[in-house]
């Protein structure tokens, strides 16, 4: 199954050349999550490639411009191409408020559902399940309220073996039941033990996405063992003191955290705009956290 | 005295491929207005070179967000990045009450001043003067209260012939009496005829915007004899019926105004995003009117 997040913004506040204010595709299984969406992330949908039409669910982290002004944008042009399918949008109960506003005064009614589910800032909790995976909030630790989202798969069928099952004859019509784990007994009395014809199914997989956040740790429980964690990292470590102040993250920090929690892989983003070369910032990360990767824009990440 | 215009965004509606929503930026005297600011503006900006630093009075035509959705991430730019200098924002009401709901969520303080001059689309007025020019609204006939804004050069001062008053050795000191048309006494008798030593100044130009309407020619007594006409021409001509039922000009329409308005130049934008080629665009507007550009991104038009 799919799982794999692809880079449309990694620039902090404002954006500067070839840097875009944060967004991320997460595809689960041909499902599109929208992960915030900053101004012109809309333009970088078109750059790559990507239909908006696909998207049918979009998480928004806080309201900080950097991570929504681009929001409305894509949700107008969804309406004006014709778009008649819902979609569901997580974020804070004012994000609601300023896009009805625009909607009032632009005279525009959107011609598909919009279902809002707010989202508080308060605690963790469950916020979305279907078929492929279920999501969490995860609290953060920034200026203005702000929760980060964990998606974690959900447990998969058991794999086929298909050429074992081909030589013993085993038609198609028994496969729903052997991925479900059942032995078959057949009225012959031949029996087919289901670990014989099939495999463990790949273990479910846990993307983890912290946005905005000052490195304390406070939400450590929930992303523990993720297999992947994006993690804002706005500052090299020698701007600590800016970090805090602003309730932000250094490249040093994020890495720490990927450690602490033991991720299988980090991802950074989030750059100040100071950064013209990022590789630094990798290189502050990997000093603790090896398996950490920079999210450059139009790049996809297998989880 | 510099009096030119750079296209920043020429798609109606939606972004598409190399377009973005409207805006351009009109340069006078080294002055910077910006006219809309459709969403992606600021990285337009950044894509030319721009500094948006030196943008000091914006003008919004009206709240569909094509021509606007880029200025509340512009303006928190602005801020981000340190602009202490004021700014003038005109454009209609709620325009106002948008942004400061947006600024009310993120608790930001714009910390220079955003001065806010709403524009009421009722009666075309003068809604500001500076030493280079006057901006007059213009009303146009849109879904929504639409104006396009005139931008009329002020009368310049008359053009020294430095030979000559080289020559006769008139020194520095008097240039300011002879540029406002003095003649000269001396105490010896010497008469210095003005006539003989300047000449006119060029004819003060004017620039019309008319961003989103119905070509009825209601507005056609405000850009008569414009020196440059800014029109959009969302369709071609065979998609009239479109055009009149969402209150948008067709190509050849914008032609034919330009041509009873009589205007040395127009130049035609906001294109629908069903056109991949402009040329049909602009050869339909010249078939008409031979004086036509196309409002292509990047480029600047001397007006």
């Amino acid at each position: 199954m799919k799982f794999e997040v692809t880079i449309l913004g990694s620039s902090s506040a404002t954006p500067v050349y070839n840097r875009n204010p944060t967004a991320q595709l997460l595809n689960c299984n041909e499902k599109f999550y929208l992960i915030d969406c900053g101004e012109g992330t809309q333009q970088q949908l078109i750059r790559y490639g990507i239909k908006a039409s696909k998207i049918d669910y979009i998480f928004i982290s806080h309201l900080h411009g950097d991570h929504y002004f681009g929001l409305v944008g894509l949700l107008s042009s969804m309406h004006l191409n014709g778009r008649i399918k819902p979609l569901r949008l997580f974020g804070p109960k004012a994000l609601l408020e300023i896009l009805e506003l625009q909607f009032k005064y632009s005279e525009t009614v959107i011609r598909y559902a919009l279902e809002f589910v707010p989202v508080e800032a308060d605690h963790s909790r469950m916020i979305f399940e279907n078929a492929d995976l279920t999501v969490e909030s995860i609290i953060l630790n920034h200026r203005i309220p702000c929760t980060g989202y964990k998606f974690i798969q959900k447990k998969r069928l058991r794999k086929l073996l298909i050429e074992k099952l081909e030589e013993a004859q085993i038609t198609v019509e028994y496969f729903p039941l052997l991925k479900r784990g059942a032995d078959l007994t057949f009225p012959d009395g031949r029996v087919i033990l289901n670990k014989e014809y099939t495999m463990d199914p790949d273990e479910p997989k846990t993307y983890c996405y912290c946005s905005d956040t000052l490195a304390d740790g406070s939400y450590m429980a929930q992303i523990k063992g993720a297999t992947a964690l994006y993690h804002e990292a706005t500052f090299l470590h020698d701007m600590l003191d800016r970090a805090n102040q602003t309730h932000h993250t250094t490249a040093l920090q994020a890495g720490e955290i990927a450690k602490e929690a033991g991720v299988e892989h980090l991802l950074i983003g989030h750059f100040s705009s100071r950064y013209k070369v990022l590789q630094p910032l990798l290189d502050e990360a990997r000093s603790v956290f090896e398996t950490t990767e920079l999210a450059i824009e139009g790049n996809t990440f297998q989880i």
